[in-house]
């Protein structure tokens, strides 16, 4: 086998979306970038996350809010056509096939090398090639953007039953009759609503007292709620002890906690939807002195601490500090703004100093990331929930209205159910979060994400008028709530 | 009959949403107000406009959106049932009936009397009433909010036909078989969409080379395009010389101009949606020194210029400055908060001078006015146009990005078709306005009006992540083609 070396000055792993960006954006000032991918380029999002599951989402969606309009339901007739449904998912996953993606990296010259990277010393990376082994050479920084992957809890039994993640579960060919969810999360209530409308016999296992625990109390107890209305069997305090396959399917195990009795959940498939880790297993972080498995922690800069000579850097999920893929690429072109100021034409190769919320430093990622969940209602929060801002230790006052409260809400669809909270700083006067739940709110999230990373006073939002009648004008009740 | 004298602080003549507003607002530090309304108490938005309009429209809208998506299209197997649009309409419209609205401002502590207002003087104003003349004295101020009226043009039988105005089109009980409207602005394209979702044969006259003349260019032309689509008959240049009415329906005479060659337009009904004037024309006006007919012309205090002693205020339709419930509504929280500072508890009776984006200074009135066309595609602006930021004389430049250049635009719908274009003061490297046209774009503007209410910087916006994938990530693609 071939041994070969080859010198950029910047070597990226993993072309994700996350990966994508910092490439590109690195490169733009003529930098040579290269991007070293074992698996599918375009990554989770684009084949096995945002992109698939949105696409088995959105036709439920439509028609649930035709469904919800007098004088339109008549004319829906039927559930989703899950064989179409399926349909237009494999288009939008691109039939998995990175194609068209691998154009678009040639395309922005940044060269592709496939295979499994792994970090030799500073500023080396090994790439286990089908051709043989290639040494890859970063004159000025190497980008670690591998992502994550899903974490399998101790379960007796549990891999031998072959559980679903979310790969298997927004890639399926063919639904099940019947799903057992572990785990009240984003995954695990986007697919619980997902596989209810495709036609599956739902039943979702929640730990907690509710699901979206990181979202505000009142948006998880609405979307637990709404699942029933769905016909999912949402079990709350759920404590799976065991998990077996046989030929009729899966059983999952469950102790006699709280309100769950000792019970035995049989479904056709299990999918496992309880968190995922950093993806830093097997990179090669020891031989540059970082613990293997650990999330790679960053500064604003999205430089990688604990490493001498500033030439380590990641983002997305494996750094821990972001799990979307927007804020992965919100860190991805901040890094490459850091990377071509630092080393591009005139850079010093030292850090700047800049200042927050300068091109080269993450400040939303502690501010303002906005985060959407699919389900129905809709859940789409920026910012600090109320929690999280009194234990940051802000002066806080929340106000909360119910979407009814527009006229354009009830406009929309008559039996149109949801909250919208805004937290706010009384000392500065401005937003620190906003939470929003109901039909097709994700959309509006946008102006909250604008207002707090803006930091537009609540005197100066009272000049922001909403059009009516829209949901937006949501907004003039919030303000009233508040009060001037 | 009686000769009655009531004396108030603050008399509000119309109790339409705007009259509403500015009594409410005024009233909240003590102020003694009474409304006086000639017809239905909550005014044209709420029984001839903006409500049933919508409500006329949306069953239309959600049943697109599902026709447009793989996976839901197939469940959706007919257009709107009108029987069960115009009961929805009915009830959004309240049946007529303002009862829940009089109560409302009951709760409020607000006077009403029912009756048509005249000033007679500064500070007086004589109603009459079913009663008899009641003669209402401000201690303080009248607060004008009388709206606007629809303008019949100049058109040889136009009178003798009967033709409708947005009144008779919004509130329509027996769905003409057919239907010509005369004027592409927002009533002709809104009502040419609506009657065409029930089942009439729409011919649109619009005068120009395209509707929605107020809005960008590229706006309007799809509106229009949409329209054909929709099956309307749009005719381009149009000039009426005449219109009959016989027992078959109405007739419009065409004249030979441009593309339309002299032609005769047969319909069941002719709606005329040409335009409205300010509602001035028997208030009195004489009596205080000004031209009865002509807009009202007011300060950013909604003061009304020309009229001595501060006692004058006009918010709305009326003032010839806004066309829109929403702005009439920032109009009248401004008035409302103007006379509480100057006649309230500790208030000096006169001028606070105060600063721009004060609580009572109505500065968005001239930099942030939304406005949203329900039409297939919507239409939603804000601030100035290419056009008018020119002619103002700003630093310009425009940036337009297709909708779908946002990967959540595409899977909302399979032939999402749209257009997104910000203005952006290239000094001070804010934006001055921004249009989207689209589906369901309305509640996607009122990010764009935090940020140009808010003067957020380019610089600062790129930090506003939007969420991944929602159509609100055509802002990305807005920034990437500004240019970092």
């Amino acid at each position: 086998m071939a041994q070969q070396t080859r010198t950029y000055d910047v070597v990226v792993l993993g072309a994700g979306a996350v990966g994508e960006n910092a490439a590109d954006r690195a490169g733009r000032t003529g930098l040579s970038v290269v991007v070293v991918e074992a698996e599918l380029v375009g990554g989770e999002c684009s084949y096995w996350a945002c992109m698939p599951s949105k696409a088995l989402l959105r036709p439920g969606a439509v028609l649930a809010a035709a469904r919800g309009v007098g004088g339109a339901a008549q004319a829906v007739t039927g559930g989703v056509d899950p064989a179409a449904v399926l349909a237009r998912r494999d288009a939008f996953a691109s039939h998995w096939d990175d194609g068209s993606q691998v154009a678009w990296l040639a395309g922005a010259g940044i060269d592709l090398v496939r295979g499994h990277a792994r970090l030799v010393g500073p500023r080396r990376v090994e790439v286990a090639t089908g051709d043989g082994a290639l040494t890859l050479v970063a004159r000025h920084a190497v980008v670690v953007a591998t992502g994550s992957e899903p974490v399998l809890p101790d379960l007796p039994g549990l891999a031998q039953a072959v559980p679903w993640t979310s790969r298997e579960a927004t890639a399926v060919h063919d639904v099940p009759g019947s799903l057992v969810i572990l785990g009240g999360g984003v995954v695990g209530v986007e697919m619980a609503t997902a596989y209810a409308d495709l036609g599956a016999a739902v039943t979702l296992l929640v730990r907690g007292d509710r699901v979206l625990t990181a979202a505000e109390p009142f948006a998880g107890r609405a979307v637990g709620e709404a699942l029933v209305g769905l016909g999912v069997d949402v079990r709350y305090g759920a404590r799976p002890t065991g998990v077996t396959r046989d030929t009729d399917g899966v059983v999952v195990e469950l102790a006699r906690v709280g309100d769950a009795a000792g019970e035995r959940v049989r479904a056709d498939e299990l999918l496992v939807a309880t968190g995922r880790r950093p993806a830093t297993g097997d990179l090669g972080l020891a031989t540059v002195g970082l613990e293997p498995g650990s999330a790679l922690v960053v500064d604003d800069a999205l430089q990688v601490t604990g490493v001498d000579g500033g030439w380590l850097f990641a983002v997305g999920d494996v750094t821990g500090r972001t799990t979307t893929t927007h804020q992965g690429k919100y860190d991805a072109r901040v890094v490459g703004d850091v990377v071509a100021a630092r080393f591009g034409p005139g850079g010093s190769g030292a850090p700047d100093g800049a200042a927050p919320w300068s091109a080269t430093t993450a400040t939303a990622d502690h501010a303002a990331v906005p985060q959407v969940v699919f389900t129905r209602p809709e859940v789409a929060w920026v910012g600090l929930t109320e929690a999280a801002a009194l234990v940051a230790g802000h002066p806080v006052r929340t106000v909360q209205v119910a979407l009814r409260s527009a006229a354009g809400a009830a406009l929309a669809g008559d039996d149109v159910d949801g909250t919208v909270q805004l937290v706010v700083d009384t000392e500065r006067e401005v937003l620190l979060g906003a939470t929003f739940v109901g039909p097709e709110v994700a959309e509006m999230l946008h102006a909250a994400t604008i207002a707090v990373v803006g930091q537009v006073p609540i005197a100066r939002l009272w000049h922001a008028v909403p059009a009516y009648p829209t949901t937006s004008e949501v907004w003039l009740r919030l303000l009233e709530a508040y009060g001037r």
